[in-house]
Formats: C-alpha cells, structure tokens, sequence
C-alpha cells in the first residue's frame, strides 16, 4: 500500500528461487516487467532467476523470460525493455546442496558489487511447498538471511496443509529469519476492492456505525471459478478446496470484513485486528459444513467431465471441490450474525463477491399499498470479474400510488479509472517498499489453521453436484432459518 | 398516491373556477387532458370551466382551450381527443353575486343530469387569493359545498400571506367546508422524488438508523431558480421570496425530511408528524436570516437587469428574492443538527435539491498516508432539474499507495424509467380519488405562518447580490461555524 513511484525505491537484487516455474512465467515476470516498464523499481535493481537447471546462462535465461513474456501477453517493445536492458540474470542452485547455497551467496555478492547494489536483498521462493523448509535453511546457513542492506523473503501460499505443518514451517522460517523479515503472500490481498475494503469501512462514516449484529442480518462471501481442476490434479487431490481456497483467501475476506477498527491504518494494528476476528469464531459445527465434488454438466453449453474423470484424479477421490460453511462470531459486534462461506470448481458463474445483508426495516408502514415481501437492503462488493460494489435499496416507482421497488445504485472501478494494476505488482512493490501491511502474518497462518484443522479432520461426507449448477442442495440449506439462500445477483 | 388507473376513479364533475387565468392554460389543462388521454379519469367524468367572461360559449371555450394545450405543447391528436370529445364546458360566473353562484349550482347539476353524473364534484379554485374568501362562501351559499355524492375544494396556494390572514383564510373556509373537504396544492409535493423522499426513509433499514443527530451534522435544503421576476412584478413585489418559496415549498421539503415516522403511510399519520416538526423549531434568530435582491448580472452569459429596474417594481423596492436562513429543530431526534433553508431567483443555476451531510469519521486512521481534509459522506436528493439522488462517499484510489478520494452512487429516475408524470397529474388524480396525503393540512399552514411571520414582521436589511452569483455573500457565514460553505454539487 506504499507509494507507488520510483523515488521510494532503494535499489536491490530481486532473487526468485523456481524461476523457471509456472507461477513465474504467468504471474511474476510479467508484473515485475510491467514495474519496470512505469519505472517504479528505479534504474538500480536487478533479477536473478535461480533455478535447478544447470545449462542456463543469462543470455539463455533471458531468451526464455521473452518467450514467456510474449506468452503473457507483453508487447514486444515493453519485452526488449527489461531484458535488453540485461536486468535479468540467472544462477542455478544445481541441486540445492549447502555447497550450492554458497555459490548463490558468492554470485549476489559479485553481482551487488559489480552493478553497486547497496545489498538489499528479496528472495522470492516460487517453489512447490514441500520445498519451502529445506530453501529456507539453505539461504539461511549459507548467510543470506542478512545482508548490508535489508533481506526479505516472500513466501507463496501453501502455508502449511494443517495447523501441525503450518507450525513448523513457521519454525524453520523463524529458525532463519525473523518474522518482519517474512512476506507470506495471498494474492487476493493485493486486489483494488479486497484492499478498498478497509478504506470503504473506516473513511465513511455511513458505513461503519452500520456494521454491526444490530444493523446487519447476515454476510455472504463467494468465490466461484468455473474452471474445473484443469492441470493441477497432482496437487489438489491432495488438498481440496478448504485448503485450496477456504483456509486462506476466503478467511482473508472474512477478516477484513468482520475486523475491529484498528488504532492506525498499518501492518501491525491491522493484523492484530484480523488475528482478533479468527480467535473469536467458534468452533465451526460439521452439520455447518458442506462439501461437494462436481459430476458430469454444462459450462457455458459445453459438456464437461466430472472430476474423478479428470486426468490424475482417483475414480474414488473424496477430495472436495466445493465448501460451503456457516460461522459465528462471538464477538460483541458480531453475536448472532451468521457468516457464510462458498466456493467451488465448475460452478453457473465466475464471481467473488461478499454480499451484506442488512436487517429489514422493523415495522412496514407500507403493507396496504405494496403487500410483497420487503426486500432487505445489500450492499454488494465484487471482486471478480469486475471490481467495484453495488447498493441495493428500495425507491418508489414512479407514477401513481405505492408501488415499491427494488434499485440500485452501481459502482465500477473500470467505469471510472484505467485497467487496475494487477494484484502481484501491488504486493512484489509493497515488498521491496517494506509495507507488510498486505501479507499474512505467522499468527494468522495458525489462527486460521486452528478453525479449520479439526473440520478436516472430522469431514463431512463429500456430496456431488453437476458441473454448471451452484453446488449441492445442501448449501442452501445452510441458510434456511434466514427464510432464504444464496443471494445471487447476476 | 392512489391506484393510477380508471378501475378507482368514479365519474365526476371537474369545475375549475377562474377557467381562463394563466395557470389553467400552463399546468391544469395539459394535465388534465394527460390524464384523459391515458383514460385515468374513467369515461365518466366531465370538466366545467368557469370564468367572468360571459361572452364564451361551450363550443368557443373548447376552441380557446384548444389553442392553451397546443401552447402548452401538447400533440394535435391529444388535444382533439379530450376537446372533441365535448368533455371540456363552459359556465359564465359574472360578477359573482350570489345569483350567479346560484346559476352556476343549476348548471352543474343540468349538467349532472344530463350526463348521467354521480353528484362527485371537485372545485378547483385558480383564482388570484383575494378572491378566495368571497368565491368559497359564493360556492357556500349556492348550497355547493354538498351534493348526493362527495364534493371537494381544492385550494392553490398562497394561503394567507401571514398568521392572521391564514387563519381567517381557514376560518372562512371551514364555514362552508369540512377540512377533509379541502385539498391545499403545493405541487413540489407532487413531484417524485419528494414523494420518494419517506419511502426512501421508510423502506430502507440502511438510512433510518442514521437519519438523526448521531449521525447527521447538517441539512441543507435549496431551490435555486436562474429566472428573474417574469411578469408576476406586481404579486411579486406584495409577496417576497419567504412567502413565495420558503414558507410552502422549502418548509414542506424541510418537514418531510425531518419528521419522525408515521404510525401508517397514510394522510392523517404523515400530517400529523409534519405538524410535529413545526412545533419543534426554535423561533427563528434574525442573525439567522440573510434576504437579498438581485441587482445587474450575468445569466448563461447575458447581461440581465436588476430586479429594481423590472417591469412593475418600485425604484426602491425593499422585496426579497433571496432567502437563507438557518433553522434548529429542537426535538430529540435533530438536537443541534442545523437546517438550511435557501432559495433565491437569477441565481447562478436552476437547481432544486436537499443534502443531507453526515457526520465526518470520528478518528482519521488514514492520516500518514493522506493529509488533505477528510470529506464527509453526503446524500444529495435531487428534485430539479432531474429527479433523483447522489450517494457521496470515499474510495481508496487505484493504484499503490493509500490515497483517498470521493466518489458517488448515482441514481436519476430518467435513467431508469419513463419519463415522470407531472406533479400536477400526480395531485389532480390524488384530489379525485379521494386521497389528501400530499395536501397542505390546516394546522401545517398555520404552524408554517406562525414560525415565518416574526420574521416577516422584523425583516433583516435586503442586502444587494449580483444576478447569475449564489446570493449574498452573508448567506455563507450562516454556516461558518462548521467550518464550510453551502454544498455545491454541479
């Protein structure tokens, strides 16, 4: 959430760990180079990729960077830009022994002295999570936990698979760094609305007195993808979607909307505010909790497989690709109040949204005009597709008598401002800029885990769903003594 | 606010008693042959049209009624509908003696009989106010005031131009007729969006709660005008803006926002909680009153003349145009929250709308990050010159970094729907069907006169102000103490 021009930035080496990976090619090289194209790294910083691969040199490594570039989508003239510029270089770690940690340490200090980097230092580990401990030890016992500058390492989620794992990843980290060292990312932090979020509840004071067990009925927070599991079978039978999706960007939303005000606008209050949210959720009951898996439907007209019939998914997996849950929170702003959680694989629509239902009006003065049932007022913050929110009320229809009905008012980002920055610029910027403000912290990591270690462990039976619906019945069900489901709004 | 269509509306006779005045032309015919021509006012229902002339017959009448529509731009095909169709009469009332009301009795009820009529009879009085007094005990004394069906008196406002003669104005009228007989129009209360205005508090669990001193820190209420006197010098000059525009329209906006809520949506409950409101507004501080009159100016960038060298005003005339002033209501509802009332002509733009701001954010959390002055949440309703309302409000400005900035949620009926029906259609349909609840009440107008004529009595030094500007500069002071300036929303 730092300032985001070139006059903050210290120079610094950008080390990715798994330069070679997927993640880098789609996500993190393109927003990196997108950085370097508005000029907000300054002329003094450079990239290294280090990867297991042992026949790249810089030349060769930058040739495929372009090609992945191009892949993403980046214009030619942007491409020639960073890599021309021989702002990217690469080392291989060969495989990973202390001796090759050594010979990384060897080759940041070469390259900081022969470009005069001041030895701020980020490594990003772009690597599959059961790589996590030994990269961190590595880095660690061969010195390149501290430097002459800052050193800061980024870690990407999985955090743990469980409150056990979680644990202990956190205690290697800390083993080698210190917790204000660390960058755990979750990439919907780093979206306009999820960070909007905050500023929408604590700069308007219409909002904020509102929000509350006695204003406010009920939330609704969805993430809904329509993909299937497409080439990630390997890793999500193993994981599923309470811990692929529930345990961290959901739980992000949830803080950030059910959180106290905190004493300023920075990484520590906020946290500990969030933190503060997840230690008063009660225990979450398992008739609360829905899972499902998706058969056979329609995406878009398309006939699409069931998940056991994806490649590399069991013909029996019990792995879920849809949860749905209901929480409280026990709080004294929140007592009463359910939260509803969802998201799934292959569901009618691709939308994120949290959806605010405030209370209906207690008395209806209107009944002998306008005997429908009344509409309670919504306030609606999408996140995908499209950011922005939207307010729905009630108006009176123009012309003669009482008619009542339902409007309301829109907002769009897109509408008003150019194409947002993609969520990966904001936070890699944060990171060299040292604002932890967007990045999960070791206590929420657990926290979170904590809530949902035991429903894993205790999970309910998984039900199917046809691919193109909005996952099982029974999810509706979860809402049924509100006298309603989901609120869909298209 | 009844049901729009013919099913509720039973045949009727329609007099209009100064048939051949200015208004009738501008506003009552074309709204009347709207309401023909979309078969509201059923197939059974005729209109008299009444004046001193006595050279017109029905059929002369017809032709110069004729020639008023196509003035008032109604299309040909319309006009020959209503007119051709003999639905418009004529009846001469002379010189108004009491002979000639008793001709006219004889003539409604040939006319009744003739056509098969009811005995349901309205009596719209579009006559200049002094005549009031003698044509309601004319229609009295002709036994006019009661027919085998229902009869009603509807009454154009100015009613009284102070306390007294208010009173007497009512005292006269309850002679002759029962209040529930009596329809005073202030057609700002026809318009949708003040109609709007209590389904929008009372619908809307969102905005009740806030509607109090707790959250609200002001109410400013504005019907601007960029016309000058016109041709009405020679009422104009007797009345002032404070009777014209504040003791009606801008005391009607006031009370409609400020009142608390009614035990029902009907005409005795809501009329007795806008009463309420007036009997809680503290006596009004000459400090508090700013008048002014406007001198040479710019309107659209023509030169305009002072309202002292218009048509029919005296070269020293003392008669406001402008008005501000600032109100206290002293209820538990509105303790301390000021009310601004403001209307003026050749002002700066024609613009009618209540804003009502709310309180700032009680701590900043965003201070760091963002030092400018924090702008408070408003809600703009807008009632001229397009009907609607703008929700003002922050939003975290796209991008890295923490930089805050005012948006709005945008609503205009004309967007969303066909265009709105004229307030007078609104309230002529209202009067036949029997429904008073967008009607000035007796005990309103007199609590209204009560609060303004102190004021008149002890009226504050007219103070010059250009044509095309916003009115003295003395009008901004009256809200110098919270720390801004009137709201101006373009």
């Amino acid at each position: 959430m730092t300032n985001g021009n070139a006059a903050g930035t210290e120079g610094h080496l950008f080390v990715i760990l798994g330069a070679t990976g997927d993640l880098v090619g789609r996500k993190l090289l393109p927003s990196l180079n997108e950085l370097i194209a508005r000029d907000a790294l300054g002329p003094n910083s450079l990239i290294l990729g280090v990867g297991v691969e042992t026949e790249f040199n810089d030349e060769s490594f930058r040739a495929r960077c372009c090609k992945d570039l191009a892949n993403a989508g980046v214009p030619q003239e942007q491409i020639a830009k960073t890599v021309s510029d021989k702002r990217i270089i690469y080392q291989t770690i060969a495989k990973g022994t202390p001796e090759d940690y050594k010979k990384l340490a060897a080759r940041v200090e070469q390259v900081e002295k022969e470009n005069g980097l001041p030895g701020n230092r980020v490594f990003y580990l772009a690597l599959p999570p059961k790589v996590f401990p030994l990269a961190i030890a590595g880095l660690g016992n061969a010195g390149l936990n501290k430097s002459k500058g800052w050193t800061r390492l980024v870690i990407e989620k999985p955090f743990g698979r469980d409150l056990a794992s979680a644990q202990a990843l956190n205690q290697v980290a800390h083993e080698h760094f210190e917790e204000k060292q660390i960058y755990r990312i979750d990439h919907y932090l780093g979206k306009e609305t999820v960070q909007n979020l905050l500023v929408f509840r604590f700069a308007n004071s219409l909002f904020e007195p509102q929000w509350n067990r006695d204003r406010i009925e009920s939330v609704e927070i969805t993430v809904a993808e329509c993909l299937g599991v497409e080439h990630r079978a390997a890793y999500y039978e193993g994981a599923g979607a309470l811990r692929d999706m529930i345990q961290n960007h959901l739980t992000q939303l949830l803080t950030l909307t059910a959180m106290e005000v905190p004493s300023a606008f920075q990484a520590e209050p906020i946290r500990h505010e969030k933190v503060k949210v997840l230690h008063s959720v009660l225990p979450i009951k398992s008739e609360n909790v829905v899972l499902g898996q998706y058969s056979t439907g329609k995406i878009d007209g398309q006939e699409v497989a069931a998940y056991r019939d994806e490649p590399g998914v069991a013909k029996d997996s019990q792995t879920e690709t849809f949860v749905a849950m209901r929480l409280e929170i026990e709080n004294w702003r929140w007592h009463g109040v359910p939260f509803f959680l969802r998201t799934g694989k292959r569901l009618e629509q691709r939308m994120s949204q949290i959806v605010v239902n405030f209370r209906r009006p207690p008395v209806w003065i209107f009944k002998p005009f306008d005997g429908k049932p009344i509409d309670a007022n919504a306030l609606v913050i999408a996140i995908q597709p499209d950011e922005g929110f939207d307010l729905y009320f009630e108006i009176k229809a123009p012309g003669q008598g009482v008619q009542i009905e339902r409007s309301d008012l829109h907002f769009r980002y897109s509408e008003k401002f150019k194409p947002l920055p993609d969520a990966y610029e904001t936070l890699l910027l944060d990171v060299i800029h040292g604002d932890p403000t967007l990045f999960v912290s070791d206590s929420w990591v657990e926290a979170s885990w904590q809530l949902y270690t035991p429903v894993l462990e205790n999970k309910p039976k998984v039900l199917p769903y046809a691919a193109g619906s909005w996952g099982p019945a029974a999810a509706d069900a979860l809402l049924s003594d509100l006298g309603r489901t989901w609120t869909k709004i298209l």
